[in-house]
C-alpha cells in the first residue's frame, strides 16, 4: 500500500447523507479526488492504506448486490476491514430495529458505516445515533448521492463539464432516489435539468426544484445533451397504476427512434440493474452512446473518494475513548 | 500492526467450549486481557497481528446476526483471514453433516473454528475432529463462554469487583445457554446468583447449581447489585406452554417499578437482541442503570482476548504436517 | 507475506475454463506448483503475496459453500481481497444477467472472478465479456477443472504416480463435470478410465471419449487402482427416470462388498459432498483407502496452485488503462 500524496480534500462533515446540502465546491472536490481513484483503479496494485486499521460496515435493510460490492471493493482497496451485513426488516417493528441496530453496531466501534434502507430519512436517523462516518447508500425514495456523484464524474469526463449542460430524468420519478439527487447535483453544477414522465410517476410538487417537466419523450429529449433513464421500479408500486411493460415501452421506453429526439452527440446513462425491453432497448444499452459501463465502474471510483475524503474527518480517538 | 507487548497470558487449552471447567485464575487472565482490548478498539488503528496468516472460520448452524459480526471484528482485528459460513441445518440429517462439515473444515486448516449450533454438547463433539483452536458461540442450551465473559467484564467495570456481588438471572432460565455460562462464571469469582422465573421456564434440578431459586421479581430482586434479564425464547418452546406477552410482561418484564425491589444503584444487563415490552421495558433498556450497550462493546474485546490468549497455544505445525 | 522464490511455472493462458485444451506439461505444472502450497497450508503462516493488491470475486450462479470456500481460503492466503456474490438465476432470463453481471463486475477491474453456473458454457462466454482471469468453478454438465486437478494430485500423492494407472469412475457420469474433467486430464497423463454406471446414467457418445464402459460394479471395479464415486445428483433428474436410493445403493453404491473387486490397494474418492447410503456407505468413505478428506486439503492447494499461475499473467495494466 502507498499513501496518497495528491489527495488533500477533505469533506468538512461527518457524514455524507443525501447531495442535499453539499457545496458545489465540495461536489467538485469529490470528482476531483475520484479521478485519481480511477487511475488507481486501472492498475495492478489497488491499494491506499486510507482505511488500514479502520472497520467498514456495509448495512444493507433492502438487498442490492450491485451497489454493496461497490463499496466493497471501495473499502477494501482503501484497506479497511469491510463486513456485510444484510438485516430483514420484514418481521420486526422498523424503528426501533434501526435504533437497537445502530447502538449495537456503534458499540462495537466501526469507523465507517454504509446504510441502505427502504425508509426515507433512515439513514440520517442512524446516523445521529452513531459516532462513526455514515454515508447514505440509498434511503427510501429520498437521496442516493454516491450515484448522482459517479454519474456527475461519468458525465464530466465525457462532456468535459456539468455547467450548461442539458440532462433529461425519464421515466420514473416518484420512486428514484437517484432522481432526486441527480436534480440537486446537476443544477448544483450549472446543468438545465428536465424530468421527462407520465403524470402517475411524477410526484407531487415537482416544479419547485426548478425542473421543467415534459409530458411526452419527443419534447423532452429534444436538443438535450444526456439521456439519463431510471428503472421502473414496479416492486414499489404498491396500490397504485402499474404501467403494462409494453405500454411503458412504447410510450417511455428509450429506443433508437427516441433517441433521435436528442442532440446527435447525446449520451445515455442508467443507474443499473436494467430492464431491458422496459425502460431500455438492448440496442441502446448496448450502443456507440451509452455511458452505462462506465457508470459503474465510476461508482467504485466516487465511493473510495467519498471513504477516503470522509476519512480525514474520523476522530484520532472517539468521543468515549 | 503493532504487536502486543503487554498481553502475556494463555490459556492452557486448545479450545473454550464452555465455562465449565475454567478456573478463576483463567478468567480473570481473560478478563485482564480483555481491557487491553477495550482500549485498543476505542483507537482510530484498532489492529494487532497476532492472528496475521491465519484463518478463522465463522461456522453458524444457527444465524446470528450480533454475534457473528462480533467474532468478524474480533478476528479482522487480530488480523486474521475471516470467513463466514452459514449453514442450514434443516434438510440434512445433523449429525452426519456436523461430523463431514467438521472433517471438510479441518482439512482446509483453518486455525480457529467459531461454531454455534443449536444442539447442545454439538460444539464439543466437532472439536473432537478438528486439529484446529475451537470456541463454542453458542450450543443448545449448554453454554455460550463468551457472552459470560463479557458479562463479567462488563460488572467488574462498573461495580470494581465480581466477589460478593448479588446477581439475579431472570427469566427464561430453562432455554437459556447464557444463563448457565453465567451461574458457572459468576460463582466461580465468588458472586451470590439467583435465578427468578415462572416455574415453566426453570429447569429440572437447578437448584444443583447451588444458585437461590425465587418464584417473583419482588423477592426475586431484593438487594441485589445486578438484574440480568433474559430474552424470552419463544422459539424454542415446541409443544409446550406458551405464555402471552402481556401476562409475561406483566410478571416477569423488567419495568421501573420492579427494578426499583433491587438495590438502588443495581444495574440492568441483557444479551440481547431484547424483546422490549416483552422481558424488558425501553425506559429500563434505554434507563441510567443500563449497561446493554456496553455489554455489546465488552463483547468485541473480550472475543479479541479469547482468539489471542487461544493463539498461543496453536501449534507451530499442525499434526499432520 | 514472503514472496514465493520456488513458483516458476505460469499457465500460458488468461482463464482456466476446462481441462480441455491443457497440455500435459502444463497440468503436471500445476500438480507441481500446488505440491508447494500443500506445504505452506500445513505452516502456521500461510500466506503468499502473490494476489496482494488483487481484487478476486467468486460469482457462484449455483449455491456451493464447499468450493465456495476453498476458493475464498486460496485466495485470501495469497493476499487477495475476496469478495463473495452469490447470484439468484431464479427470476431473471438468465443469458442477459449473465452478461450485464459479466459487463458490471468487469467494469469494477477485477482481476479474478471465480464462477460457478449452471449452463454448460455460461462461463466461457462470461470469459469472453471479460478482461480479467476467469477460472471455471463448474459450469453445468461441462467441466470442473481444479476438481479434477485436485484429484490427480490426491492420486499422484498416494500412487506416485498417474501414467499406468487404471481409474473407474462410478455412477451417475450424465451429469457430472466432475466426470468428463477428470476422463479428460487422466487421460492426458496416461491412466486408462473406464465408466461404471447403469444406461440411464450414461451420456450418449461417451465411448469418443476412449473410455471403457461398464454395466455392472463387478466387473467395472475389476483390478482398478482408484475407485473414484460420484454424487448422484437427483436434483437434476428434472423428467427423466430418477432411480430409488434403496435399489440405486444395493446395484450401484459402493460398499466393502463391493470394494473387493477393485485391487487390494485400491483407493476410494468422492468429489463430496456425499450422499453416505445412496452412492458410497459411510463404512468405504471413513474406511483405510478412502483418499475423501484428503482430497479436500488437496482443493485448497491446487486452487492456490491455479490462482498463482494465472497471476502470473495478469496484465501490468488493464486493456482500457
Amino acid at each position: 500500500m502507498t499513501s496518497n500524496p495528491n489527495a488533500t480534500f477533505t469533506l468538512r462533515r461527518r457524514h455524507l447523507l443525501g447531495i442535499e446540502g453539499l457545496s458545489p465546491d465540495e461536489i467538485v472536490g469529490l470528482l476531483d479526488l475520484a479521478e485519481e481513484f480511477v487511475l488507481l483503479n486501472r492498475q495492478v496494485e489497488k491499494k491506499r492504506a486510507t482505511l488500514r486499521g479502520r472497520t467498514q460496515i456495509n448495512l444493507f435493510f433492502e438487498a442490492s448486490t450491485r451497489t454493496q460490492s461497490s463499496f466493497e471493493i471501495a473499502g477494501k482497496r482503501l484497506g479497511a476491514d469491510v463486513m456485510n451485513m444484510s438485516v430483514s426488516t420484514s418481521s420486526v417493528k422498523k424503528g426501533e430495529t434501526l435504533v437497537d441496530t445502530a447502538a449495537t453496531l456503534n458499540a462495537m466501534h466501526p469507523d465507517v458505516l454504509i446504510v441502505r434502507h427502504s425508509a426515507s430519512g433512515a439513514v440520517e436517523l442512524l446516523a445521529r445515533k452513531v459516532d462513526c462516518a455514515v454515508v447514505n447508500a440509498g434511503d427510501g425514495a429520498h437521496e442516493h448521492p454516491t450515484q448522482a456523484l459517479l454519474d456527475a464524474l461519468t458525465i464530466r469526463r465525457n462532456k468535459g463539464r456539468i455547467q450548461g449542460l442539458t440532462v433529461a430524468i425519464c421515466g420514473d420519478i416518484t420512486h428514484s432516489r437517484v432522481a432526486r439527487s441527480n436534480i440537486l447535483l446537476l443544477q448544483a453544477l450549472g446543468a438545465q435539468v428536465r424530468v421527462v414522465a407520465p403524470p402517475t410517476l411524477l410526484p407531487k410538487g415537482i416544479e419547485r426544484f426548478g425542473v421543467a417537466v415534459h409530458g411526452d419523450m419527443r419534447s423532452g429529449l429534444a436538443d438535450v445533451d444526456i439521456v439519463m433513464m431510471l428503472r421502473l421500479q414496479r416492486e414499489r408500486m404498491n396500490g397504485s397504476y402499474v404501467p403494462s411493460v409494453k405500454e411503458y415501452f412504447h410510450f417511455w421506453g428509450l429506443d433508437e427512434a427516441k433517441l433521435r429526439y436528442a442532440r446527435p452527440d447525446a449520451l445515455v446513462m442508467h443507474p443499473g440493474p436494467m430492464n431491458r425491453g422496459v425502460e431500455i432497448d438492448s440496442a441502446v444499452a448496448d450502443g456507440a452512446q451509452s455511458l452505462i459501463r462506465e457508470q459503474v465502474e465510476m461508482g467504485v471510483a466516487v465511493r473510495m473518494a467519498v471513504l477516503d475524503a470522509l476519512s480525514r474527518t474520523l476522530p484520532g480517538n472517539l468521543p468515549n475513548a
